[in-house]
């Protein structure tokens, strides 16, 4: 038996997030139901990361443990021809250690999240992309962002049902920039807490309209009080960006 | 009553194509729904060009006559505001005389089609590109792509099943160039049959991959037949990319 390490990407508009549910159609699921078609079993789709619905993937790693005896240079185009939908695509294969977990072996994450920055939103963007009519003052909205890097409890960047023992979590880099009609923001860090990023980014947007202050960030993380931060920003401009194990992005 | 010419663009994978049908989401259709949900009229979109099922606009212009008193500079975020679903982009709106009429004014179109030329698909592409797995000389190509301008009667260029008095058009300019994994062709001309486009970049992928020869287009088109001509590429692909009244592309 090979444990296989597989980095595919996705379109989350498609789908109702990662995470295998009945009566619904997820990525995890989808890809479960292709490997039953192509090799016949029932196996166990570890994936790097739960993305909620309407989240998009560039990047995505999972492994599986399977009998099959598909070539790791086959495999991807063979799990596509499985009737996977098109709206996922399998990059590439590799066998890993037997006991390599594509959840708990990675060690550090980047997200994106994209704002489409116009007045007339192109019908391309449509749930790829948050639309903002408004001015962006993306020196101040990067400079707000440099606040989030270090280790600190992101209690107040976390949606408020969220059951985790620790919220403490490391962010390695921060940024804003232009590229054309779109901002972007790019966070790096060693785990992000449930709906994080899109919390960052309300926060964000908060002190490009005046709401709160480019150095009100260091307070709001400090009082670990949700109602302080932003709102939480739609799923649709969120994308899992890069995956790192051994603290390189891999290709599997 | 006004004659309002409105700019819109659309992701063609969401509908029928641009004609209105009973039971099928069209663009047509969806902007003459939203338009009685505005204003009240039962009005006539005409539109510039009747794009297949599949097929994209990055711009598109159509003409209504209305007696609505919206602004035109309100209209484009009223009529998207009338549940105009998001892979409808109206970009602008302005009156012009009462008799222009989008289709029999325009005197020139521009079409775009986007080959992305990797092993291994992006889901981003997915529905908005033609997968190519295999390698592309974009010289040849483009040296092939020239033998289309001119005036010629193209029913070699014409889906058998079309019914137009004349095929002669002229084809003002064509070229075949890379953008990073795509490939794009992209044609001008005062007017194109039906799946013209989509048999000419059939056409060019066979002088790609070697069935047909560079120089053998022009007795391709010589011959009227349509046999003798590559295949209809998917129409995924295809962007309906400027449109030309009176010589210019103009701002609505």
């Amino acid at each position: 038996m090979r444990n296989l390490l597989f980095k595919i990407a996705f379109q989350g508009a498609a789908f109702h997030g990662w995470q295998q549910q009945e009566n619904a159609i997820t990525v995890q699921g989808e890809l479960k139901a292709a490997f039953k078609r192509l090799t016949g079993e029932n196996v166990n789709i570890i994936g790097c990361s739960r993305t909620d619905a309407g989240v998009h993937a560039n990047e995505y790693f999972f492994n599986v443990r399977t009998e099959a005896t598909i070539p790791v240079e086959s495999f991807p185009v063979a799990l596509m021809s499985a009737k996977l939908p098109g709206e996922i695509s399998v990059y590439s294969c590799k066998e890993v250690d037997f006991d390599f977990n594509a959840r708990f072996d990675c060690e550090k994450k980047e997200y994106e999240y994209v704002i489409e920055n116009t007045k007339t939103p192109s019908p391309f963007y449509y749930k790829r992309a948050m639309n903002y009519k408004y001015d962006v003052d993306v020196e101040l909205m990067n400079k707000a962002a440099k606040h989030f890097i270090g280790t600190f409890d992101f209690s107040a960047f976390c949606a408020a049902d969220a059951q985790v023992k620790s919220k403490v979590r490391t962010i390695y880099d921060a940024s804003v920039f232009r590229d054309g009609d779109l901002i972007k923001f790019r966070v790096q860090g060693n785990g992000f807490l449930y709906n994080m990023v899109r919390i960052m980014v309300g926060t964000l947007l908060y002190v490009n309209n005046g709401k709160i202050k480019c150095d009100d960030i260091p307070s709001i993380i400090e009082s670990k009080d949700r109602t302080k931060a932003g709102i939480t920003a739609i799923p649709d401009g969120l994308y899992l960006n890069k995956v790192f194990y051994g603290g390189e992005s891999i290709e599997a």
